[in-house]
């Protein structure tokens, strides 16, 4: 350990920085034995570098949360100023940055919200929206989808569908899942999105009922899911959800903690299709990851509730002034890099290159697209529609190695079963989208290649 | 909402924040409508200032998280530095100071530790422990006391035992509560600690063999208890649960979210009673809230473990590079400024304060302090002990109202069930430290007053 002493306010080589990583730290998702995690020594706008000089394209925007590129000095620069003027003080507090941060909040969100309950990231935002939707109904039944991701704590967890939620398991009494109107791996052929949205919203109806719809707290879901393969919504969807919930005086809470701020051409991907939910969770976007900050937006009538019923919710780093000051910051790029509006028209050229690439490559199943945010589904045939990898497992490492093609060329995305997702910053310009996707054009006439092998 | 937009950059008034707070802001643990949260504008060292001048003892460092107090330059350049570099950094890569920062929680944690998985805060690091020991274990039950609160989220609350974690049951399957070692309010009297460990001990070991020690994946204690009254283990009941788990294959797990990094005047409170645990949950003192951290340390063993098998661990903001620059930074102060040692030396003084109090208040019950970690408790009859509020009640608002006497004069602290938290910054000085102390005395006075009325 002397190195480590003796050098603790100079310079760390990568040598010395890897070595630390595997002696020292835990990485997410892995075994760690066989991690060789690259050395990040620098990151600007849409690109990174590792200690090698070699550039990427952060094609994913990271964990999809760095919307406004790495290294905005606007927001470093409210960063430092917080820091020097008051980087903590306690929830309980009224402070400058934390009130202005959630009037902010509010003039961008639908008009019927109230207030804001910030957080520290999209976890936590989404175990407090479940906690104040059982609080305000006094019911303890909470509705999400197989195909979703909400986060790794216990709530969080048990609200997701997907295999992470396994390990949080046996789980809490009440968590009920449905199906998601995954409209391309379904068996039945819709003839229209109004058609798939009448089916999906009959089986949810007739779900609710044999639950018990009195029972019910919430309805909880990604309002595009993220994950699991930007599985978007079919016109009609997500306002039949909102009437259900009115009907029977359940709470629609939409998790935005990839979605908004911007990422999907609106401020929030719920104004896509002109929904007010009762909550949205929020996190990534409002400050893209430079400081830590998640939150529940509720509505006016929820807020009035909470008037003269305790709110059972806290964390000593709610509200958190350095985070809150890069909040601000952020939420000001955004409007003044017109950044909502450059999603929503590079998405359209975004959406071009996508459409070409699936009619190129016999390894892709289907693009799914909305403003910036975007995956490509790959399958092993573009008739019986196979999934490339089967569910939850991969043994042959095989979404891991296109993952690595893409990166040894300078893109850097990551995959979810079958699909990678394709995410930049909202910075991102014409020309950096086109270079950027005619690496992934280059890359996928290997695995093209790899998939004819499979049919011999 | 056009004042917020025009001023968006300048000076807001503490009468905006304060509205602005009041509209826009959901606050912890509480009902909205009679909030009167004071506005705070400048905090330095032990103190800081509310929008009037008005200056406060900070005797709780906010939420037992600022040790090294307000206003450290040293942290505040760590943080700065850090946000012009390389603010984020996606949890795959290796970053330096996300590489030193594991490097140096080992050294400073028990030798047996082998690495750290970085959260954002204590709750999500309590989360994370406990899917790391059912993964490690293969089994799903877990304990932990009564008297304890771990955090708010789902998993964290159904750690909790006390009445925080209602609203997160019905619970999730497995959570077994057992009894504190709470010795000041048991009923039958011991002779001396030992004899208390060895009936705790024997109680938990019965409970254990009850619940199946097989099912068992872990206890969970928090080496002293925070929140709930600073409940110190009699001398053996530490050791003792270290062996029941030896016996049993079980992990102990030390939640030192509040005692670490040198509040009981040691690193870990664990170091008190010559303990090594399997895992440890920290966050608040490992940067003071400058920028939220949290994690879990694990035992080489763990370690090991995970080398080959995969952690299904995760977040977004794990190992955040802003916050771990501050966790280096605020581990060099404690070791150039010798915080460990002024806790513990500071400690004896608080203690020596603390008694007198108890002998001159009949107010007081008890008085429970190790380094600058203490507690008042206060009582309607001492012969009695019955408790000043009933369990989870205070509907005449007793315990606030003695909060807000000592914020009148400038003593800031904050009170759970009958207790009130002391618990300055770890550089606080000898004549702060009495002058703080005086204030509490002058207050405890009128306490007194109250009692005697009750009495009549």
């Amino acid at each position: 350990m002397e190195t480590l002493q003796q050098n603790k306010d100079t310079h760390m080589s990568a040598d010395d920085v890897k070595k630390y990583d595997k002696e020292y730290n835990m990485h997410s998702w892995s075994a760690q034995r066989d991690l060789d995690p690259l050395v990040i020594t620098k990151a600007e706008g849409i690109y990174f570098w590792d200690s090698n000089g070699k550039k990427y394209f952060d094609m994913s925007s990271q964990l999809v949360n760095l919307n406004i590129g790495h290294g905005n000095r606007k927001v470093i620069e409210a960063i430092k100023k917080q820091a020097d003027k008051m980087p903590f003080m306690g929830p309980a507090y009224a402070v400058d940055v934390r009130a202005k941060l959630a009037g902010k909040v509010i003039e961008k969100a639908p008009p019927n919200m109230g207030k804001v309950f910030f957080t520290l990231g999209g976890a936590d935002a989404n175990e407090n929206a479940i906690k104040i939707a059982k609080m305000f109904t006094g019911r303890f039944k909470i509705f999400s989808r197989y195909r979703s991701y909400h986060g790794a704590s216990f709530g969080a967890a048990n609200l997701s569908g997907e295999p992470r939620r396994y390990i949080c398991e046996p789980g809490i009494p009440g968590f009920v899942k449905f199906f998601d109107p995954y409209v391309y791996r379904e068996k039945i052929k819709f003839r229209n999105e109004e058609e798939a949205s009448g089916f999906y919203l009959s089986k949810l109806r007739e779900q609710l009922i044999y639950e018990g719809t009195d029972n019910v707290a919430a309805i909880f879901v990604e309002t595009v899911t993220g994950s699991n393969g930007v599985i978007i919504p079919p016109d009609g969807y997500l306002k039949g959800i909102r009437k259900l919930c009115d009907e029977f005086g359940i709470l629609m809470v939409c998790d935005e903690v990839m979605t908004g701020w911007g990422r999907t051409g609106k401020w929030f991907a719920c104004n896509n299709w002109d929904v007010e939910p009762d909550m949205i969770t929020f996190a990534k976007g409002v400050t893209c990851g430079y400081v830590p900050l998640g939150g529940v937006i509720v509505s006016k009538k929820i807020a009035e509730y909470f008037d003269d019923n305790a709110l059972m919710c806290g964390l000593t780093y709610n509200a958190h002034p350095l985070a809150c000051a890069a909040g601000c910051a952020t939420i000001e790029v955004y409007d003044e890099e017109n950044l909502i509006e450059n999603s929503k028209n590079m998405g359209i050229l975004l959406g071009k290159y996508l459409e070409k690439i699936k009619k190129d490559h016999i390894s892709v199943g289907d693009v799914r697209y909305i403003g910036l945010f975007s995956a490509v589904e790959f399958v092993k045939d573009r008739e019986t529609r196979e999934p490339l990898v089967p569910y939850s497992k991969d043994p042959e490492g095989i979404m891991p190695s296109i993952v690595a093609m893409l990166k040894e060329k300078g893109f850097s995305t990551y995959s979810h079963e079958s699909c990678i997702m394709i995410a930049p910053p909202l910075i991102i310009k014409k020309d950096e989208l086109e270079a950027a996707m005619s690496i992934l054009d280059e890359v996928l006439y290997s695995v093209d290649k790899y998939v004819k092998e499979l049919k011999k």
